[in-house]
């Protein structure tokens, strides 16, 4: 019964078949291995982006922040939702890689920005006015820290605005292939034909053992990024061992199967805890995250049991009367078994 | 016949094997998964260091930068050999990650400093005034770029220079594992005992898919390394996997059974080229890499039968006379082995 | 009729005769001419700070973004009022100094901050918890931008908050004399008595050419600060010439007696405005700016006559009934005639 | 007698008239104010360049380093000469301003770099090659920091180099004047018309109490100049004390004349230094600084009866055989008296 999070997840076995079947003879170094072009070859076309340009580096913040520091000027302010990683839980790495830009927080539900608050928030930076932070670029997150998924639609109302002040778009796609999965769209559909630019393409949380690919739809960017990647420290001699794991995700679909498998594992799970007398989803279960309240008697009896979540309302406090609610997050990965759910759903009904 | 890199390398089945070990169910995150707690373990062990904290990272740049970082100020220069890796090969990440240090870059013979140099190049710092940027700290790297090993004495009279200074020492050991081995004396006598403060201890040149130890003896520095390692994006969620990969490398002494190989092929390649007529070391080979020159015709003969390496003198230009001397590196691994050296001896024979 | 901004005001006789006076002869250059120590002496003795080290620079930014650089760590937030200058008008200015700080932005009435609100916005710096920006400083404003004054009580509460956490004080003072005056405090009580522990303690805006001192309160920092001062190229060589008008402020109390006529304008003004039917003040007239509410047939007979001052509400849109209320604000400084303030008010009446 | 620095010297009466003429009433802030106007104009016309931008600054290295902020990436390098002011003198402000760029330090006789040894340091940076720091700028400096000035053939062979490899080139000209008067080559032939990009035009060694002009002469630069400006603290709200100055500067040649009369004294001062048994120049005296080397009784002479002047060779250690030769560094400025030069020359001849 682990819900605490989709990093502490094993990788499938084809991710570590992937990595043996590579560890033969010598190999090109820091990004020229052979796989890699392949993944090249591969995203270009699951991404319908044959000029789209690919990159590899190992954690989630790097790929976000080498990302926003290629497309924003240290005096240039990153428009975000206020619960963003890149806001939360980045310890300012977006703040470090940028050279000082600032985050412009946006207030929304359901971790969603609208496109009216998106606005509200770029006027506040007044463009050609020296004395304030100009414009920079709009990041969003799909599927969202709060476990919902913006469709294409949604997606792209919000890049219309950025592209009206001439922002251009970058998204953390920690969880893009949960975000594929739910809406059924396909991934152009949910990056560039939206007016993504530039695409953190997240394979953690989904499967691998520390692969993301940063993927740039506007090849000019290319060669800065390299650079910002190299002086980040983020360039792996031994890049084939990225490049492989990154392979085996791609091969076959295995991505979209994984995140399949997480985001229904989650939907049972919301469909269980919401049969319970009381219980209310905070956020709509769209992903792989559950973010729903009920009643502590039940927490109580579920941690007892060794349940890991996060509590998300009293921040763990479980004292008061068993008929009193609390919120709590729960995250499924590719890895979550039916019995957990049920063991789970067993203990707290 | 492949002398290029010790990056071009796979890894050892031990390596895969630990990877593949550690792969069972959920693990805790971001460095507190338990292979870790056994990887601190070992290194204080190994390195009779009781108190020193222990961190992993995937790349020797990153171990190098984010070392510096927490030893210097911003106004601080860091003194290092003109050809240290941070000086030539890190685009810049130490000026990134320091916010601007200045390296106070030092000559000297087959790649190593003497203390006579660096106490010369400590005084161009006027400490004190405030025009002039102040002394920070000195980097030193052994096995050094020319393949070259400082002795535990060589060590300890640099480190003696820098901390009459009030500079701390940070050495960067991406082949740590070679000087080692080379010198014979024990992991201690080679970092801490000799005045060495934090230590990049390498892995990947030495045969892991990417994983460096940061060693920080003195662990007041530990929290601020923790917090600038999240900060630059190095903190890996799935963290057990870097760990496996360092505990195969500690185990039963494999990191320096790898070291041993890569030393030994280096030394046999080296006598071997040396026995040509006209040949000469341009460094001594004191590790896993030559540094030699020899005739031109010979290097024709090799590279036409795909024999790779590094031309160090006229930057790959073979025309001239057959007699002329050319320089290069030929840079062994745990892998290389005597086939392709004795096929590659045999062909510029 | 210029209330538009104190930044548009000549400089008192007092300051050019100061000046000139010191243009005599060689003098030791880099803040080390004997001006500077007659300016350290009186500071010391006004704000009753024997221990204190005091700096000039020549502007407000430069002023308050080398303090907060000296008082944080990268990795840590600032906290602030939403509408602070160094939120607002610096450009990112204190992200550039501090390495990329981010500022933890805090609403509140009237440009002031409550003890409840700052405790509120520390506690979303997770402490200890390295995703998280960790606790860094507590910047105030006095007077703040909205023209109010905190008390020395007020001031005291939210450094005593600050201090709870750990987190060092710092004050904009570009007002600062605008805040003595106000509340009949010492400038001890309005600064170190209170709590704060460095103090950008304003000249420019109250009737210097550019003149600001930073007044560590901390004698541990100077160096730091110094070194800092240098590189942000804050450091004048013929530092007599700010030293001079810095002398000049602090002589007889005219900074105080400049602020006193601002103040005192500000209220004429303000009480005038008040006088119209339908007129409300949106901010107390604590200090030397109004900001005040009234109908747009009023404003549009003060704009057509010539009169300067910002439009806080509509943006400057006078369109729509004349019987409409619209707000502004109007900056009062030492050089505000009775006349200037008559004249309007016979306008707008 | 006083050699130090010419940063010690007071300022003309013009200067001081021209600030007490523009305090009059109410001005528009931040460079808007109507004096900047004409120096913008005239700074055009000296320079004959109609579309030049400029700015005015407070400090020289504030003038230097946001120029170079402006012209290179983080991961660029600037060439100039090892002895460069922003190399020795600015305690790291180009590496904070930058980002982190790094100094490519060039030997050269007599402060100077020759066309050679730029392209071999250039060549330094692999350009397109990851791992390697890129190809940036070229930093002049004229009159040099040994007092030796670049004719502008020898400007334009540097800057002909520099645009073979696509670097633009800054000039640090906080002695422009004394280069102008040194060579009799117009303005523009000493900076855009030798092909230099921006120009550093110092103010304040030659007679202001604290003012640079920094001249973009390509004006796509200027709107990141001025963000930069504002974010490192720069800009004056009250510009016009600024502008005044600058404008009294450009009136009747006085920044020519004042020049003139420092490159005087120094060629006075430096003829009767050569008139002395065995004394010897160290570096030619084309600008307003005189190095030479004479013998140690002379020397001590001199101090004893309380000249003002920097030793360059044996650091101010005088010990040893009277007729030992030390070096020394004297400034002459624009008030250096001719009876400061005799009674000098008369102590130690």
């Amino acid at each position: 019964m682990f819900f605490a999070s989709d990093n502490a997840s094993p990788v499938p076995q084809q991710v570590l078949d992937a990595v043996a079947k590579v560890n033969e003879g010598y190999a090109a170094s820091y990004g020229t291995d052979v796989e890699m072009d392949e993944v090249r070859r591969l995203i270009r076309e699951i991404f319908e982006a044959p000029e789209g340009e690919v990159y590899l580096v190992a954690t989630g913040t790097s790929a976000n922040v080498l990302s926003l520091a290629t497309l924003v000027q240290p005096w240039q302010a990153i428009c975000c939702h206020r619960n963003a990683h890149i806001a939360e839980d980045e310890c300012g790495s977006p703040e470090f890689y940028t050279g000082g830009s600032k985050l412009n927080l946006i207030d929304g539900d359901h971790g969603k920005i609208t496109p009216a608050a998106l606005e509200a928030a770029i006027k506040v930076q007044v463009q050609g006015f020296v004395h304030s932070v100009q414009r920079g670029a709009l990041s969003l997150t799909n599927a969202t820290e709060s476990g919902t998924v913006y469709s294409h639609d949604a997606l792209k109302a919000l890049c219309d605005v950025a592209k009206r002040y001439d922002m251009p778009v970058h998204l953390d796609g920690a969880r893009f292939a949960n975000s594929v999965v739910s809406t059924g769209a396909t991934p152009a559909e949910m990056s560039w034909k939206a007016g993504v630019d530039v695409l953190s393409f997240g394979g953690t949380k989904n499967g691998l053992m520390g692969v993301e690919a940063v993927i740039l739809f506007d090849p000019k960017l290319a060669w800065e990024f390299e650079l910002r990647r190299k002086r980040g420290g983020h360039l792996f001699s031994k890049h084939r061992y990225l490049s492989a794991q990154m392979l085996a995700y791609l091969t076959d679909g295995l991505w979209l199967d994984l995140a399949g498998k997480a985001n229904a594992a989650a939907k049972k799970l919301s469909n269980g805890i919401l049969s319970l007398e009381g219980a209310t989803l905070v956020h709509p279960t769209d992903a792989n995250a559950v973010f729903a309240s009920w009643n502590r008697a039940s927490h109580r009896r579920a941690m007892e049991a060794g349940a890991k979540y996060y509590f998300w309302g009293s921040e763990g406090n479980l004292d008061g009367p068993d008929d009193g609610l609390e919120s709590a997050r729960l995250v499924c990965s590719w890895c979550t078994a039916d019995a957990e759910i049920e063991q789970f759903l067993a203990l707290i009904g």
